[in-house]
């Protein structure tokens, strides 16, 4: 038994970050998050994931709360869960993956990323600042790694139930469209 | 005894896909890889790069290919490099791995990474069309993931020597800056 993981994402800015947004949310609902905040107003990106979770499966969210992020991050903590900020600056994820693992069994996680500059508050406030390795790289990077991390690879083989899936394959692509039927007997 | 890893990235759109190709350029910097391979003319990703080798230290290149990236898959082949594919529709990452992996010792790679399309060719030129899970999510996650599982986590630990350096803390930024003389006596 473990507990749910939400992704808060700071520094998004409308049009210019759509597409690393988007990569971002694409990859929490993929590596098993339960949802994403977003900490700006940015409609495109809700749609974009109603979109997958309607072909691919699942029920990921993503909810726009402005400029509240850390009215949110003292929420999530004061109800008890973990806040995991992902830095360069921070601790090692290999000197600390373990402790965070272990305390997951009975928290939610609330996994910060920002984007160029994030305020000290965060920090400050968070329960674990962890580097995803110390060079500059990319939140989606840090995000991917840090819950496959945390799901120990398991997250690769969620079983999302969508209409279409994909028959791993050789080469080329093959992918299957379930029927209304089929839903019914399987489900 | 491993090869070189080399990423080739194709699909890439001047302005548009900037922050995206720069993110991936940062992942395979970050994660190991020799060199990226850009299927376009952008001297903004290089120029970036380059900033970040002067800071951060290494020796990672990035070098634009134009649209000659096929001739490049066919060269790299037939030099003994074996061809991956990173794609959705691909075998899952976890039933090819130790096979890449095992080879690995004896050869170099090339994984092509691309955007929203790919030209059916790569499928069937590829070694290896591998999937980190069968569902929709980025190609820098892609990236970041199976460079992770290649080198086996080691990656995230390369001393990269560079002029700045991080170290790791529990909460705010610790960065030293290498003096010439400190350079000098340490290599």
């Amino acid at each position: 038994m473990v507990g749910k993981v939400t992704v808060l994402r700071i520094g998004h800015r409308y049009v210019r970050d759509y597409r690393v947004t988007m990569h971002t949310a694409l990859v929490a609902r993929a590596f098993g998050a339960h949802k994403m905040l977003l900490a700006s107003y940015d409609d495109t990106i809700i749609k974009g994931i109603e979109e997958v979770n309607a072909r691919w499966g699942g029920y990921f969210k993503v909810t726009c709360i402005g400029d509240r992020w850390l009215e949110y991050i003292k929420g999530f903590k004061s109800s008890g869960s973990l806040i995991v900020h992902l830095t360069m600056y921070g601790l090692h994820i290999d000197d600390t993956i373990d402790d965070i693992r272990r305390r997951f069994s009975s928290s939610d996680i609330m996994v910060v990323i920002g984007a160029e500059k994030v305020p000290r508050v965060v920090y400050d406030i968070s329960d674990y600042n962890v580097a995803i390795g110390n060079q500059p790289h990319s939140e989606i990077a840090a995000l991917a790694l840090f819950l496959d991390r945390l799901f120990e690879g398991k997250e690769l083989k969620i079983d999302f139930r969508g209409r279409l899936r994909i028959i791993p394959t050789a080469r080329g692509k093959r992918v299957i469209e379930m029927s209304d039927e089929y839903e019914r007997q399987d489900t």
